[in-house]
């Protein structure tokens, strides 16, 4: 069984990773780190970690399984310090939302004898704003964990351990979990992860212009404008380095959405406007 | 104060409209009236209404508040047939999701002496599916209910106490009023309303091309994918008259979000992705 973890990411993700490895009943040591402090305090007070590190590289080099909780690009780096400071029987694995260039990345610094062994993974979880204070021991329960394993990894026996006790931990905290290729996965949340995002805030960029000075207005739409505007909130830097990372899925999938939209403004009065509304209710059929 | 209420259509909204006023403590007679048999006798069993007309012209004869729950076009032909059969002294209103042609309506057959008075209404409440069953006697809580009265309307002074016991039981029902221009608000709905919609439904038809023959990878979207398409699931039997009476605006909102979608496609690694966003989450903002 692991018995010591360190999240190298303190944010919503971290934070709530922590919260629900203990309601889960993980009862081993768990060390985060934080680029800033602040936010590694504030999970530390949360009692997401028991201890709070100084440095990302020595927390991992205590941990058997050290979990990075940081953007993709930041994730890269931090792959490729681990790798020169870390041994073999040791894993590393990931939260990042795009998957074909960690995946990559894994395979080129992990996964050979010596190496850690690095499992790339993504939960289907979280809020439209970030940070330790929203870290919630309940995110994972009913989500989708997916995994991008590559094939051809070369692992020792004590690295496998580790993976399938890391599994089981994802179970415990309430997710399922599905294993995709790689560039399968990107094309994936492309559709139905980056295009919701996008969708959600060209369209709260445009209302913004149309009705933000009149606030009261914003209130007239009800729970139906609440929703489609609500990931809205999200802000630039949680999104920067998806789109920097997956950006021919995502334009494709913004380019199809584009002339569908089209296609039903200029059958507002056809009855190619019946097709459009049942397609759509069934992919909402029960 | 009002004893005798007419509900015509008791689909949800009209079902809902009863099971509220009941809420509210409401302690007059309720009459309803549905074109299908099935819905009425159901809205009679949830006690939305407490007996159930064969005839709506007669029901309303009966009434001193008659309210109309039907779809735009059928609103448009009952308003006909009212004015050749109500004399002064009642009053009419609606819940209609488009105003401009219901309230010019109103204008042309209602709203003079010896005619009954129109009061134009529109609860900016509703569900993504119809019908009695889900009537919920809370579905205009915390909702705005915008009526947009007409200037230059000649009302008894019975029809103006008629009016104001309305809106009074308007705001019992939990629901905030909102005067708006008729036309202004056309436009307005366009924006917070409609083009939501039109979005989800353009969104789930895509996504059901796109993933629908993999029901398990729906799920992977989670939470925030669900919300998106909540709406998708909107029957067109519902929005069919909206598109025909608010066409203009709804077109000019499409396209303008169809441009914005195309900016964002093609800025997804520039600097103005970070605007788009802060514009976004600036709609947002409490």
């Amino acid at each position: 069984m692991i018995s010591r973890i360190a999240i190298l990411g303190t944010g919503l993700l971290g934070t709530s990773v922590g919260l629900a490895l203990r309601e889960a009943g993980f009862k081993g040591s768990i060390t985060g780190w934080n680029r800033s402090p602040e936010q590694g305090q504030l999970a530390l007070k949360m009692d997401a970690i028991d201890s709070l590190a100084v440095d990302a590289i020595e927390a991992a080099g205590e941990a058997e399984v050290t979990v990075l909780a940081v953007p993709i690009f930041a994730t890269l780096d931090l792959m490729e310090q681990l790798t020169m400071n870390l041994g073999g029987d040791r894993l590393v694995t990931d939260v990042g939302s795009t998957k074909l260039k960690i995946t990559q990345a894994g395979m080129e610094h992990f996964n050979q004898m010596c190496c850690p062994a690095f499992l790339p993974g993504h939960p289907m979880a979280g809020k439209e704003r970030g940070g330790a204070l929203l870290g919630d021991a309940d995110l994972f329960r009913g989500a989708v964990w997916l995994f991008t394993d590559a094939p051809g990894a070369v692992r020792s026996r004590r690295a496998i351990e580790l993976i399938n006790d890391w599994r089981e931990l994802v179970v415990a905290m309430g997710a399922r979990t599905l294993d995709l290729d790689a560039a399968r996965h990107d094309e994936l949340v492309a559709w139905v992860s980056h295009l919701p995002q996008f969708v959600s805030t060209a369209l709260s960029a445009l209302l913004e212009e149309e009705v933000g000075a009149a606030p009261e207005l914003k209130d007239v739409g009800g729970r139906a404008l609440r929703e489609m505007t609500r990931l809205g909130a999200s802000p630039y830097s949680m999104w920067r380095d998806i789109a920097h990372t997956n950006t021919e899925a995502i334009e494709r999938a913004l380019h199809e959405l584009e002339q569908r939209l089209a296609h039903l403004r200029e059958n507002l009065r056809t009855p190619e406007l019946r097709s459009e509304f049942e397609q759509a209710n069934r992919f909402r059929r029960e």
